[in-house]
């Protein structure tokens, strides 16, 4: 199971939850599953579950972020883009979701994020029940 | 399956090591279970692993985590709380850990934190067998 | 399954994806498994996937870590080394990666990375199916 995303931003929390969901309703063996693994197949890009209520938590979270690794500094990586690389490291991969009847468990406030740090590119999400 | 913490503090990580293994010990089909993920249905609060001989060392993370994230900052988030948001997002919301007949395989220094970062609160924590 | 990890410096990043694919191969149940998920048992050590064509990403990686998290600072805990714990909170101690008959399912960057913050050391990585 995959989802593709087309970011279209440089840097962007892209909320994922119910294009999983979707996908999940797809599959009669999520009903039986009891979590769902979440993985990020790319290097510049991560994925987290944080709040989808207020569009400004997000916002808060990447300003952080790009505090603490700025897009410009003595890296070596000629590519230019480190930074990238480096908030994958510190947002994650992975991130595994409680599953009942094949729905996601989230907690009332959470909804799950692909989050771009190096777009706007195509990505893909993979799902593994 | 699920366990329940009332947090005392604003910010505090609660060692719930023992409490996991006890949940555990009521599900026989733990035995036959190879991980337990371990998921925090909350946007302010985290799990991690680490140290919990010394606590100093959790001291230590959390007086870390303040430097990175200070909680007054500009943030556009009217509630306040943003930096138990990023917080949240460094730590992560899920971690999943070997067993091995029904016991918890962690290293010798290990214990399974449940991270508040916005409290004193009522907080659940979900085990997917 | 486990395998053993001899870190040789104090900070190290070591690619251990074609020793946990090694690992996976002596095992014909992991044809059928949808995910590994891979744990650190150590306190002072992570887990992280990234680039691994470039050698300079990881380089700048640990560059970055080391900005964010001093050796040298204010630390409570006695033994000297609570950045090499407060680390391995941020990268985390586990991650979890799809299969597909018997075969990790990395994207074309991607290398799955023992973190060393503590080295050098004698590690492991358990692999659970």
């Amino acid at each position: 199971m995959e989802i593709s995303i087309e970011t279209t931003q440089h840097t962007q929390f892209v909320d994922i939850t119910d294009r999983i969901q979707a996908e999940l309703d797809k599959f009669p063996k999520a009903k039986n599953a009891s979590s769902l693994a979440i993985f990020v197949p790319h290097t510049t890009a991560g994925i987290t579950i944080n709040e989808h209520a207020d569009p400004d938590v997000v916002a808060d979270i990447i300003t952080a972020l790009d505090k603490l690794v700025p897009w410009r500094a003595s890296y070596r990586h000629t590519e230019g883009n480190s930074a990238a690389h480096i908030k994958a490291v510190l947002t994650g991969s992975s991130v595994t979701v409680p599953l009942r009847d094949g729905r996601l468990q989230l907690g009332t406030w959470q909804g799950i994020y692909f989050c771009e740090f190096d777009g706007p590119r195509q990505r893909r999400v993979r799902l593994c029940l």
